[in-house]
């Protein structure tokens, strides 16, 4: 059976980019399934997009053919790319950063540049804008069905010098129990926020669920949320409304409130600006 | 061939999660198709997502395996179940209200709480949020498989202990041709809205096509709207702008204006504190 | 292998609407692959339908079978019809200008009118305002599945006959490199505009990329827009902010701002009451 193919965006659903990328996807062989990842990562951030793809990455089946058009640069110099990780997961992408999270979780095995002169769909009339579809799309569908292999995508060159998002490299200061981080991203939909340190960080700072939360958020100088949160299982367990610090499913520490949106009650906004330390209250 | 199955949340489609989601689905079985049924049900409202399943389910083949999930209480201590309907559909989700129409309409055959310690994913990381992918969305794909029967699910509870939401009860009052019913739910894309009396209901009191309604909408003791208003058979059949009552395709008595938001214009929400009566004018 | 199903509406996906749709395909042959072409068509509007369409159809396999829904008229007197084009795909549609563009570019081979006693799904209650899943995505189900053939659509009818949208003989007018013309329609997401002139036409006009483009947009009289722009290979080769013509993909000349919305930035709209006057700068 043929890989499935998973295409990842920040075109939106609400016109017909992502029909026409997965119809030359089926014009190249018919047999091949498509599923979406998401199609609104926030419009021209690699940043966003790297953090959806470390999100949904590992529960997708071994060998499974990624796309991710993040790509304010199209038409232009940047690489367009595919790199194989270390599960045997494929990743087609312009390399502006889209495989920061996933070149240090899974591992990137090897990368290798589109080769546009065999690997570009060619539609009647040229367009310099559209490469998600003519050549994104297009090489996911060839390495897919079988028509090329990895080899065949182009010429390999170092993983080292796969493009990394400098907002990376901003990492959590740790003293003791207490943690000085920033907003990493946030999920508008439920109105929770994403702190910049893994569960996993978080737990081997000796926090344990019913713990006790200091939490300082400041933005420019100004604090916007001061107060003792809960670290809990889950958001029910603290009442309707209020703030709970939990272990969030994109694998980085979260905060949001029981139904109700975090974000708007307090006014938050996600990005480096944004400052938090938490501490055992 | 394996049944499909049909995704529904009230995640939104807008990060990560679904795709997730899917991806377990895949993994346990790459032969699986897999469907959305809609992922933008009200955050948090069990009536909503029971709504939206009675209305799609029975245009899907019997044996389809439907996953839904509007869980405010993940993590805590209500039910994860299948439910097997009359028709052989399976409906896979928390059990808070999501199967409160279908138990009355279809109704339910059989019911199983899922036993966690075999049929729930154990992704690397063990995070207490995402039923939605670890428990409904992996137990769906064992059934579908047919990796287990729906016996393994785990042990059955009396049908009748299935959660029925509060709102169900506030049954219309009927006084000749005379309705005294409420607005239980509206359609904020195209603007409409749909009364709690059933298609079938409306009629057996006698209306016909072409009849002239009075419909009287109140909200804390104001009169929203007020006015005699054709029933038809579609919006066609009034000039544009116009309200229209109609038997809509949720199988309930709606009304909306042809060709604009009906809740808009009028300043219309929806709930049991939007009383409507309605007679023959 | 079956043809795939396309799916085009005006419902949103927002509600279960689109899901029944496909369930009734699926009920008809479960060995249908279906995929959405886009369901945030403009609400009632036949020219959007008709532009998103021919943006995406020659993308596909020939031999697919198309729905689109977009129907202010439904349970009225317009036609249910199915289009076959000159490529072998299938147009499953109301005949109400949603096949105007396709009708002069791919050009329309023959066209049937549904007969609605032998190719409409008998829900259990009949509902009038549903035709997108007891109708259309019926009766495309039906012919993708090799159920009935074409001529088994119903009677044929007259190409010529088929409706075209007014909007579509309001041609540029061109005076040696001057165009005038108006704003066909606009992208909302990334907030760029298109012109109703194609690619293919502006290019015979002799601009190639890197000329400087004289434009001016007005609405009611009044400027909106006036100065002079790059025509650019993409986005990338303007500053950020920076308006820049293109080659549109959806085969049109557009207009936009890297990124940023060229029409929350000036404020400018879309259709026939938005003038453009393009020339060499």
């Amino acid at each position: 059976m043929k890989p499935a193919i998973l295409l990842q965006t920040d075109f939106s659903n609400t016109w017909s980019a992502v029909a026409a990328m997965k119809g030359v996807i089926k014009m190249t062989d018919p047999e091949l399934e498509i599923y979406d990842l998401c199609h609104d990562i926030k419009c021209f951030d690699p940043w966003e997009a790297s953090l959806s793809l470390s999100a949904a990455e590992p529960y997708w089946p071994g060998g499974t053919v990624i796309v991710s058009v993040v790509d304010p640069g199209v038409g232009t110099s940047r690489r367009a790319s595919v790199a194989r990780l270390n599960d045997g997961t494929y990743v087609v992408t312009p390399d502006n950063g889209t495989l920061t999270h996933l070149k240090h979780s899974v591992g990137i095995a090897a990368v290798r540049e589109i080769d546009e002169r065999r690997n570009r769909f060619r539609a009647k009339e040229d367009v310099s804008v559209f490469h998600g579809r003519d050549l994104f799309g297009y090489c996911a569908a060839l390495l897919a069905s079988g028509k090329i292999s990895f080899e065949q995508v182009g010429r390999a060159y170092p993983v080292s010098q796969v493009i990394e998002c400098p907002e990376y490299s901003l990492l959590p200061e740790i003293h003791g129990d207490r943690v000085d981080t920033w907003i990493m991203t946030g999920l508008k939909h439920f109105g929770g926020i994403q702190f910049y340190i893994t569960n996993e960080e978080w737990k081997r700072l000796g926090y344990t669920e019913g713990d006790n939360v200091s939490i300082r958020i400041t933005h420019e100088g100004t604090a916007v949320f001061d107060g003792i949160v809960p670290f809990a299982k889950s958001f029910g367990f603290v009442p309707k409304g209020d703030p709970v610090l939990y272990c969030g499913s994109s694998l980085y520490l979260s905060l949001d409130c029981n139904q109700d949106s975090l974000m708007d009650k307090y006014g938050i906004g996600t990005g480096r600006d944004w400052k938090v330390s938490l501490a055992k209250a």
